[in-house]
């Protein structure tokens, strides 16, 4: 089943405005999480909408609380979520970083108590769309066990890059686990293998198998070692520049709330040879879908070039749903 | 063999100030190759010295040469380096960034046209020494294949955080493929099979053996995908920031130099609750450390308590060289 964008957009306004988001609010709140959908991450669009819902439901979220400025800090500018809806504050934020590029050529705005902003990507894209390279991660609560370590004590802490490339930004969104659990979810019910090693099953061997993971819930961090280090130190930083909790003070509490995160853009048209780096970014991209791929019948492309295809494929067709979701948004 | 760090240090600057960098500069530099091998980085420190010499001999870096700033683009500095040595370039750009940072909380400062900067984490110390956190990184010659091809599109770019924490800071030093092809030597040299896959082997499977990387030159990214795409991105925002050369760019040229790099300092005293941070980051590490170990023999520690370790420990019993090595350094 395939749902027209607008229809899905309409339909997420009409949820939120019964859930007590208004106006302009609404309809913002309601296009990102369509544009997570129309843009073929599934997860955190229609999919992740419920699970919003929920978390108005159970005091989250704080519907009426929106992030405003806190603290100027000489180059930096910290915002307090006040534990508004994710999605609506990480935009603001992303929205004041790209201002402050736009004045001083990278504007960085850390925000402190927060919620889930859904799909990153969507704030990677506004930077975009200003003409500004986007680079933005934010903590999440202790899901991941350190290398070497059997309980969760770090975050997944994605992070988004994105620069402009015209029509088809370059655009990498990573959390520092090999897989989300919805994706870990995603490979047990198909009973499939996951393509690379994703975790510990309970006698402590590194596996494939999503459904032993999922009963461990010993995720492995990407490149081991590497990756657990990396999930640390974004927290660190993420922490210092917004006076926020560390995933560990996350996780103290009893939902997933009150996350930390960070928003730079560098606007690179502010820069004398911002022609020349454009020129630059689609020679590397060229080159680098030039390599011969290790699978003839998978050539190798740069990320966010398949995004547009499926947002094109999408917008024309309609965006597939999985029909039982789109029924329950219905009924809200 | 065990040499004294003095005696190290003095015999490096013997030969720098033979080789044409002379005072001062001699002295610091002598000491940044010391200060890698002291701290058990010995593959950048005596062990990398000899390329260095080669490198000044094969007219990569010009002796005479230093980084001198270019252009101030609101909140970002641009220096040039001139071909200089890299160490000494990276030291006086990292040096820059924490005066930022003490001026505006945030510095940074991107450095183009410059070469190999040795052991990254000296300049996280740095920042770390003057109550900064420090963020770095560079990109180097296209080294690792982008995930899905086979020939080398993408450098290894190593990035570097560090966060102060009493006497022993948290520091991480991360390239963004798995192995380093010095790693991949030592362990073919051992016939001793890599921790975890490495790369590819000349029929595209991937392996834990170290000299069938060494034969395709394929090495992996850490966490596949996810790594390639972190590569791709810090080679674009390096270069965006500098002005500088890309990886691909670099790849140009007869030898690895003109390399783009960027020093990001947070001056973590400026915070207003820069005493509750520290307080954040132990609360973090202790809990870190308190995850019970997948091996019990091995319990879990943060990035770089290992390395204080080995510190206290060369500075006490001398650092471990090797014999031929160092007599080749003696000769020179």
């Amino acid at each position: 089943m395939r749902v027209p964008y607008e229809t899905m957009q309409a339909e997420f306004r009409r949820v939120l405005e019964k859930y007590g988001i208004t106006g302009d609010d609404a309809a913002l709140s309601a296009r990102l999480f369509a544009d997570a959908s129309r843009d073929g991450i599934y997860t955190h669009g229609l999919n992740r909408f419920p699970k919003f819902i929920k978390s108005i439901e159970n005091g989250s979220v704080d519907v009426k609380a929106r992030a405003s400025v806190s603290q100027r800090l000489g180059m930096l500018e910290r915002w307090d979520g006040h534990r508004g809806p994710g999605n609506l504050n990480a935009y603001l934020c992303m929205r004041r970083a790209i201002e402050l590029a736009h004045e001083n050529t990278i504007g960085t705005v850390a925000l402190s108590n927060t919620n889930h902003w859904m799909r990153p990507g969507n704030y990677g894209l506004m930077a975009v769309e200003a003409g500004c390279i986007g680079i933005l991660w934010t903590n999440t609560v202790p899901n991941m066990p350190p290398w070497g370590g059997r309980e969760a004590r770090l975050g997944n802490n994605p992070i988004v890059f994105a620069v402009p490339n015209g029509d088809t930004p370059v655009l990498l969104d990573v959390a520092m686990s090999m897989f989300s659990y919805g994706k870990l979810e995603s490979y047990a019910r198909q009973g499939k293998e996951l393509p690379v090693d994703g975790g510990f099953d309970r006698d402590q061997h590194i596996t494939r198998n999503a459904a032993d993971i999922l009963e461990t819930h010993q995720c492995l961090p990407i490149g081991y070692w590497k990756g657990s280090g990396l999930s640390l130190m974004l927290d660190l930083v993420a922490s210092a520049l917004s006076g926020g909790r560390t995933a560990r003070q996350v996780g103290e509490l009893p939902t997933e709330t009150e996350l930390s995160q960070v928003f730079i853009a560098i606007d690179v048209n502010r820069l004398p040879d911002g022609e020349d780096f454009a020129r630059r970014v689609r020679d590397t991209l060229a080159d680098l879908e030039t390599s011969a791929p290790v699978d003839p019948a998978r050539p190798v492309y740069y990320p966010g070039k398949n995004m547009m295809r499926t947002r094109l494929d999408n917008l024309k067709n309609g965006i597939p749903v999985e029909e039982s979701v789109w029924e329950g948004v219905l009924r809200l």
